[in-house]
């Protein structure tokens, strides 16, 4: 096929030349440019495989062609389709190995003329991140067809470590969350699916040489060994590596349920139904607990191919080993002064086990030590820093830090966050070279299989393009832009992020979840861990309230405070004014109109304080709009009697919060401003 | 467990004795009794099964746990579940028989108390039945629980034949699309799943016998022969029978690509692509079409346990046996003066052929014969004459006509239609028990994979409730609050038809989706056949237009027709006005705030003149209004201006109406009325 539109690497963000609309692209390519006219996908879309992609190619081909359909409401495969050119041509050079790894070559060209679409990559890992591309520029045209946009894109990763860690252990996550969430990693570009498969809370693989571990740790609730398989194989044909993560000696109140000698008191313990940092642990001076980590980790070895063994390692509170005489007489036997040398002494003689197993070692920052081999990997939710030293000591490593999921923090704060960050980028290039990306964690206190979709879904998508995409990369507008079309784009999926928001409200208010609807969309679930201070929460803990509906970030909230922003950065401020007001309108009318619904759900007791919160900060914010536009400045009355509303309640405990109160305190604060204003 | 509440057969409408609100049940069980207090579920709920209800109870038993679960978003089985009482017990007599089969024991009894829930059936057919209730009694309680009123419920249904027909040929429908249908069925008491299996557009089945037919026929979309017994024990594990149909002698086209030799005109064939009633046809003359019929429906009645098999024989228009002087000179050596006697020597053949295979064979209306065996099942199309007929002549029947669910008819229209109507209640007891239930049928010209869901649920409950439910429920304001209820409890199974409304809408107008929604919550598809008119429509055609999206029936204008209905009623013609006022004044804007997106998006364009229509018909009601309020008849002129907005455009190419375009009329007819209104 003759290639219309000249092929050049351009800048990223100033990519767009050609006409029409900028693609919402997400990830965005590291190169892209833009030609003219665009290709009609229509009933006749044929996908031809040229070259020798293998297996793996010639199954995303069937899975693009029922994406497609599904996306655009075409018959595919089309028994019309002609046999001459293909709509899109797949150019494979070669199978490549066999699974997904560290440094695999994910690069692709993907060229798209009026007259039919090429992708072409040296192995199967570029062709999937390539059809994910052609995916997204696929949208609705005339009214029998689709149409994707004349465009030449190259693009590669710039880190080969992107990941998502998917806590298993707190709430159980059956295979089709574990399968759904691989569709959107795979979309969005993603490549180490992080297994996290025990902890305090549930040990969740079956293990066969020591049956007692899942069967007493899980509640019955764990992966056969033929789901283990079957996941990897479902991630490795979609270009995903599967690192299994077993949390030692630390979070392991699950497996001492079966096994209480390996601990460093006595028993007997059942499985931990709440949250929090715990004080069991596995007692390093015993030699038993190596051979039973040798037997288990040497068969966890051979069921996960990837070569990489994440050990965990992380929060060990001593409590146990203190209380221990056995543990206390054997660190002064040993010569280990603290307990942070006896978990190295312990971290030590894992590694051995590990590398016996021929597999690398993983861990989080408390692991790391001088003695250890080089070849482990630093898993840091410490931060950059943490990385950057690290790194300059010869170990690789991959940034949690900044973008754990579970805080719920809006997705720009993520973004914003990059591995080089902090002083990383001065790195000299050798050291740089080993921070490897990255991971999301979606730890589970507070996600059950219904709502983990949500939890993880779109703002994954701003980290996966954060791994993926050049560092210049930084407009949020833009990027907010492309999520709310991935996030769309991705329900084509099987992802459930947007139609259960919908499902929730509709369980809570009945019929009337459209009323509810409208506070749902202004709020927002406290960040970071505050959850926890408002409820005595644990593992049976339905998670069906509005905190679990709400959305991690408030459209509506973000929406009106660019309009603030706007309107407060003209000198007159006007523009736009009518738009801020009539939300104020609306939202000061919530507690009035939803208190009927509210008490008569018991479900929606909690949030009858939280509707006032809302409608009192609305008409604070109506109040502050009032003196703006007099353009005199609000009375020392006025704002020591409001002020206190930007505080938020003391003890919320429908855990969620007003999402427009920091527009409303811009509002508030420049109507107290003693400046004259510009009328 | 000690019963509360006493057990008292009621009548049906006048049943609700005791407090709390009625519950939201469909169908509507044949006798309740609501008890005082409710029962608790919660983190503890625990099920326990008494008696031996053997593996259909066990399997029914994990699957209420996990919906409960996804219904309440508690963790069940929950491991804190306390060893003593339980939540629920089920009491089953004894296993019955392995299959479902007609006539099958689906009574039951429900009583729930404080202390307890206990389901005790006969059969495990009771016990699934029983099972639904029990979830539908389950609604939001306090902030940590779901509750169930206490209530005694006595319950058996009416017809034992309660269908619903799927049209896999027309639109291919995946094994996913299959099973949810299936889920759906159970959840409202349906028990028997007609398999449209094959006709001109698709051979569905594979064939063992005769590979050619599924291979050529179907595009390699058809079900293999483990994936329908995969069909068949999910099917008879939630208490459904499943029947298939193969349509012969018309409707075949499909079986000709492989075997032209069996047609009544030299082919070649290829698979049809278009709608409508088709030439081919099986030619009666011929003994290898009986003796590929033998091989074919004899592999068929060995892979279907179910006792009926369905031969279709409805629509031969006979132009092709016309044609053909090799069947013109077979009728005259037979004697057979037309071509419905010819049809009927062919019926007569297959039904040998089907009793060999130890099978009763069912049909459409046209292969009603008095020489047909007694045993043969009149499906009918036709309708309850037709039935109340072939009753008389001693054959059994189920009702279709009046449950064309393809129709697009609002709900009610269904619900009213009932299988003892026009004349048949009057029948002698023994002719009237011939008639067995009905069916509502799924036919798929205009249903894809992706929209058979909205086209069947939430409307294919209310005829649930008709065939299950005592005869004299006919409150519709009741069915509909029940209907909507219902609808969201669906979604709670794995059924898509409310989520998929949002997708597709966003599908369309991308971000600005909610602003389509204004216009796509007031219209609905044309009813009946019509849509084909507006369109060259082949099995190709994809299917993701606005009106794919629109739902049957429109919540939003029989709301705003029950408004209209009471102003009306009001001799003041007051009540309600302002809401009336409102609606039109919002809808009167339609055109105007929608057209910038309208004419953006080019699948789109079309819904521009149906924006015009919604937008003039309000103006013309808020006219009517005016009017109205001012208590004069409206002027001749003015009737003769507007009302040709009542008669909708000649040719809506968009194949959708104003839904509230009958409430305008009833407005505009009421402005006009020379009456003096009573102010």
């Amino acid at each position: 096929m003759a290639l219309g539109v000249a092929m050049l690497t351009v800048a990223v963000a100033a990519a767009m030349a050609g006409g029409g609309p900028r693609p919402a692209l997400m990830p965005w390519p590291s190169s892209i440019e833009m030609g003219a006219g665009e290709l009609v996908v229509g009933p006749a879309f044929r996908i031809a495989l040229t070259g020798r992609g293998g297996g793996i190619v010639e199954r995303a081909a069937r899975r693009l062609e029922a994406r497609l359909a599904r996306q655009t409401g075409l018959v595919l495969p089309s028994p019309l389709a002609p046999a001459g050119e293909p709509a899109l041509e797949v150019r494979c050079d070669g199978p490549g190995k066999p699974l997904p790894h560290l440094g695999m070559d994910e690069g692709y060209t993907l060229t798209v003329t009026p007259e039919g679409a090429v992708l072409q990559a040296a192995e199967p890992w570029g062709v999937l991140r390539g059809m994910e591309t052609f995916l997204q520029l696929v949208v609705p045209g005339s009214s029998t067809a689709f149409r994707a946009p004349a465009v030449v894109i190259r693009d590669e990763p710039r880190f080969p470590w992107r990941g998502l860690m998917l806590d298993s252990s707190r709430h159980f996550m059956p295979l089709d969350a574990v399968k759904r969430t691989l569709d959107g990693m795979a979309a969005v570009k993603l490549d180490v699916f992080h297994w996290h498969l025990t902890d305090d809370q549930g040990f969740r693989v079956e293990s066969r040489r020591y049956p007692g571990l899942h069967r007493m740790g899980s509640d019955g609730l764990f992966y056969t060994q033929e789901q283990v398989k079957d996941v990897i194989a479902y991630a490795a044909d979609r270009g995903i590596r599967v690192v299994p993560e077993f949390d030692i000696p630390g979070h392991t109140t699950s497996w001492l349920v079966s096994h209480p000698e390996l601990a460093a008191m006595p028993g007997p313990y059942q499985i931990e139904r709440r949250w929090g940092i715990m004080d069991p642990a596995l007692d390093p001076s015993k030699e038993e607990v190596y051979r039973l980590l040798d037997g288990f980790l040497g068969e966890m070895a051979a069921l996960f191919p990837d070569p990489f063994l994440h050990i965990g390692g992380d929060e060990v509170n001593g409590k146990h080993w203190d209380a221990s005489e056995r543990v206390t007489a054997f660190k002064k036997q040993e010569d280990l002064k603290d307990n942070h040398d006896l978990q190295a002494y312990f971290n030590q003689r894992v590694s051995k086990i590990v590398r016996g197993h021929r597999k690398q070692m993983m861990g989080w920052d408390e692991v790391l030590h001088p003695g250890l081999p080089k070849d482990t990997v630093i898993h840091s939710w410490r931060g950059q820093e943490s990385l950057g030293a690290a790194a300059k000591q010869g170990f690789r490593g991959i940034l949690s830090n900044g973008y754990y999921i579970d805080l719920v923090w809006s997705a720009d704060r993520h973004y914003l966050t990059d591995p080089w960050d902090k002083g990383v980028d001065q790195l000299p290039e050798a050291d740089r070279a080993r921070i490897l990306g990255g991971e999301a964690t979606m730890w589970s206190e507070f996600t059950s299989p219904e709502t983990v979709d949500s939890r993880i879904w779109p703002r994954t998508a701003a980290i996966a393009e954060r791994l993926w995409s050049p560092r210049a990369l930084r407009d949020l507008d833009d990027m907010y832009v492309r999520l709310e079309a991935t996030s769309r784009w991705l329900e084509w999926t099987s992802l459930d992020h947007r139609a259960g928001y919908t499902r929730m409200l509709q369980r809570l208010a009945g019929p009337r979840y459209r009323e509810l609807r409208r506070l749902a969309d202004v709020v927002e679930p406290l960040e970071n861990y505050q959850r926890g201070d408002t409820g005595d929460y644990t593992q049976q803990t339905p998670l069906v309230r509005l905190v679990d509906a709400a959305r991690p970030e408030s459209d509506a909230a973000r929406g009106f405070s660019r309009l603030v922003e706007a309107m407060l950065a003209d000198p007159a401020r006007q523009a736009g004014r009518e738009g801020v007001r009539a939300r104020l309108q609306e939202w000061q009318g919530l507690e009035a109109s939803l208190r009927p619904l509210l008490e008569e759900r018991a479900l929606l007791w909690e949030a009858v304080p939280l509707a006032a919160e809302a409608s009192a900060l609305a008409a604070a914010g109506l109040e502050a709009l009032g003196f703006l536009e007099q353009g005199t400045a609000a009375p020392a009355s006025w704002w020591a009697e409001r002020a206190q509303l930007l505080d938020g309640p003391k003890k919320p405990e429908h855990a969620l919060e007003v999402a427009f109160r920091p527009a409303v305190r811009r509002l508030m604060e420049a109507a107290r401003s003693s400046e004259p204003l510009s009328q």
